[in-house]
């Protein structure tokens, strides 16, 4: 990183890298397969952590849970050496190679929550809207990501001060609460409980109440009214 | 498209194709700045059709409807003429340089929509969120962006084929009702009128009721039941 501060990245050559880090080039090439992925050399290893926590992902959890779960692997690499990470990110708003090659990381990242998301779709869900799926699937793993750079292009320009994991969290709450609904709960934006009629979720001030509209009128009713007193 | 089909893309010069168009060297970088520009000569016209789009919009309209309608306009540039569209889409997979054109276009469309979203959130939402509104903003955008880039990847890898605005329309409507509660209508998912304490929406088999939890309970009741009562 002092090389490239101080000569550019495009001048800075591998051999002078290796020589700033007292190794031979042939050292570095075992290490790394370019320039690039010196830069970001940890890609690779956050990847396969975060399809691991999608693997060990309890039953019971909400899919786009667990795809956030997921990503904060991503945000722990960032946040665990908060003034590489800002270096870079600086290095990166400049040069278009190193621009490139994070965009296709965070598409690598993507494809894997798009996978993981249409393969926890409800299996109790209708098949007849099946097609739609992968068009969820993609806008959902999108909108977790999208939040996910937001959180952490905004830490960055701080400086990388601040708590980033809470921020992360507030962020997924208001993702999850704004755009969550139906997301892995099926087809047709309803969670489909097998013996309520209707689900409610309050949060602050606001109630949301999901229901069948075949449900009985009275069994609806009663859920709604029981989960507002409840509070 | 033929020479590049035939030559390739990295080996066909500019002075091939001026040639093969009949003019000048100069007379081609009258028109194009590049030969990545030549290959997408309407990503800058579209962008200021979208933004007409968006500026041009009536006040009633949902601000996700909105925008919807800017990127359609992107997707007529395509389906204006598929044959070109689907051998450039071929093209484009092969080179990384024109990958490159291409996802710098789409980050300018999602930057304008991101743009026009934060600029229409609800005025009478409260103001101690809006904290959260350049994040939800991103988060639209990129909901819609993706969902327009979904169906035009699939309608593209058909060849072409099929009435793709069509497909556009249902993957919005999709996007509206699995995501779309509480875009741009403010910072806390509830649409927040004056009068009732509750807002019912019903699509298809499934009820939505969005209440505030501090409005009087059988107000809040009569107003769910009265909705449901009139499907």
């Amino acid at each position: 990183m002092e090389l490239f501060a101080t000569k550019g990245y495009e001048a800075t050559t591998v051999d002078e890298i290796a020589a700033a880090a007292g190794v031979a080039r042939r050292t570095f090439f075992r290490h790394f397969r370019s320039k690039e992925e010196a830069i970001f050399p940890d890609h690779d290893d956050t990847l396969i952590r975060a399809e691991a926590v999608l693997n060990a992902a309890p039953a019971h959890e909400h899919p786009l849970d667990t795809v956030c779960r997921g990503i904060k692997e991503v945000m722990r690499m960032y946040a665990a050496r908060p003034e590489i990470s800002v270096a870079r990110y600086k290095l990166t708003r400049e040069v278009p190679t190193l621009r490139e090659a994070e965009i296709a990381s965070v598409a690598r990242y993507e494809r894997l929550f798009t996978r993981y998301l249409l393969g926890h779709f409800d299996e109790h869900a209708h098949d007849d809207d099946a097609n739609d799926d992968p068009l969820l699937a993609e806008v959902a793993a999108s909108a977790v990501v999208t939040a996910h750079n937001h959180v952490l292009r905004r830490w960055l320009r701080a400086g990388g001060q601040g708590d980033v994991e809470a921020q992360l969290d507030h962020a997924f709450a208001i993702v999850r609460r704004t755009f969550g609904t139906g997301i892995g709960a099926g087809r047709s934006t309803a969670p489909k409980p097998a013996s309520s009629p209707a689900s409610v979720s309050a949060q602050g001030e606001v109630l949301v109440a999901v229901a069948r509209t075949d449900a009985p009128l009275d069994e609806v009713m009663r859920t709604i009214e029981q989960a507002l007193k409840e509070r």
